[in-house]
């Protein structure tokens, strides 16, 4: 029999991604196909047994031993259930792990894509080598990782983590988790189109006014050749992910943050003043001593930290 | 010889208190005095000395294995040192196990004071029986101390669980640590007094109105009395540390938050408000799961919790 190999496969609300991955982190084949939008939980079982069988056929020297998921939603580790899936309905109180080992034949397991990225970049990427870390994601909403003595952080019911629903205006924006103010509503992808959005009538001047299908992407763009409407969401972002950090590092007292995530390209443009309010706004002396760094490995995250967790899960 | 026990001081920046406790947690002598409040670290030694004594005279009978000291500060457990002591500078940078290990010839440990009453709520009260909790301690201040799978989160340097200075109000009041909005600036003693004397012009016919002298305990009395600007301020206070608890539950995921200190004696006129917060902004069924309680173990909780840490040294 070849090396010992485990399927990783990252879902997502638009993308079902998977790989082969060894145990140094090695990835050994990759696909991606379209994560199927239905009502029904099977369909998606099926697109990830189709993925898996393509990995399967082209790394036929290998032992597959497991396959492991990373899914957006909260999820109960213990019995391999989905608990809720705010993009995949359809995934709601859906036993993913038993659907996948009765397809497949190989024992399953599943973990939170927040959770799973926080252990990806633990395991190769920017917080390598750190016991006590925080992942934060900043994508379509923000979502968090806590790494804590090199274990991840689940809480009483496998939903400790929730970084996103820190409130930072107590009496700001409508979050879709039914409060206010949370810091999703400020450091997101969405969060950089409506804050775009609201401001537009203060700058006349700006390239972005009217733009009815404004994406965070071209706000960034703006920003980057200095349009000051965009500059202006960008440092917004900045001061509120800074607060909600800022509490984060008083209440952890973490070693390193790790920020990445599709709106972390952003960067230049929010982290100044990220840095200078947790510089401000963080307990004596911790700002100084907690790194913050960008994410190294990208979408790739994802798929490192359960292929990671499914190699754990054989020891 | 006697069976063992242990000294545990609480060090305060008004009182002293000592107890001689054994493995049971049952208090066997307790001592009182004033901490001494000069700019010498070794007058406050020499008080914990002289506590240290009493109790050994009243103990006789019993085997003396280690004294532990709860602080008021940042503490480096490691090197038994203290870091800093906002309300007693004397000992900031102070070796206090050294220099209790020297003066009474017994092992020493050390500890933050909220730390201690995390863990003394969880040994003898309202957390007993539960591996992740939080313990709040409204006094002058807000401290916090967090209980995770049965160990107190340290952190990076030792600093973690600062939950008094979340950020609630990121443009609110200004805090003694340099940021502005910390829920200490809101839920406090000193808030308590601060918040009614913004508000009173509000209020001309409280009865509270014009006291240079107002005390927490005052507006407690005039709100069990049914004084409106009195239940406005524990409506603030409610409702701010509503909002930290609901971060906080959603970053945590604890099976119990305790709340205790001087200031949670308001407690009936600031929980309906703190409940109803919580229930309307933690994540989805999280503030169902929570239990939120009252400390059950008063002033004790201190001298209890660093009584356990004393013992588990011994481990």
């Amino acid at each position: 029999m070849g090396k010992e190999i485990v399927l990783a496969a990252d879902l997502g609300g638009t993308n079902l991604r998977m790989a082969a991955i060894d145990c140094q982190g090695e990835i050994l084949y990759r696909t991606r196909r379209e994560t199927p939008r239905g009502e029904c939980a099977d369909e998606i079982v099926e697109a990830i047994v189709e993925s898996a069988n393509e990995c399967r056929e082209n790394c036929a020297d290998f032992q597959i031993k497991v396959i492991s998921a990373a899914v957006p939603g909260t999820v109960n580790i213990k019995d391999g259930v989905i608990i809720t899936a705010p993009n995949l309905r359809a995934l709601n109180d859906f036993g993913m792990v038993a659907a996948l080992e009765n397809e497949l034949g190989v024992k399953a397991v599943l973990e939170n894509d927040a959770n799973a990225a926080a252990v990806g970049e633990n395991w190769c990427g920017a917080s390598r080598g750190f016991k006590d870390s925080i992942c934060i994601t900043l994508g379509t909403g923000v979502g968090g990782g806590i790494i804590i003595d090199g274990k991840i952080l689940r809480g009483a019911d496998g939903m400790a983590g929730e970084i996103g629903h820190i409130c930072v205006e107590p009496f700001g924006a409508a979050c879709r988790c039914g409060s206010r103010g949370c810091v999703e509503q400020y450091s997101s992808a969405s969060a950089i189109v409506r804050i775009a959005k609201e401001l537009e009538a203060q700058y006349p001047k700006s390239i972005l006014k009217n733009n009815t299908q404004l994406t965070a992407y071209q706000v960034f763009q703006a920003g980057k050749d200095g349009d000051k409407l965009a500059l202006e969401v960008f440092r917004q972002m900045g001061f509120y992910l800074g607060v909600a950090l800022s509490s984060l590092i008083n209440v952890l007292n973490p070693q390193v943050i790790v920020i990445g995530g599709g709106a972390s390209a952003g960067w230049e443009l929010f982290i100044p003043q990220m840095q200078e309010t947790i510089r401000q706004r963080a307990f004596g002396g911790l700002s100084e001593r907690g790194k913050i760094v960008r994410g190294e490995l990208g979408d790739d995250a994802g798929i490192l930290g359960t292929a990671r967790l499914a190699f754990d899960s054989l020891a």
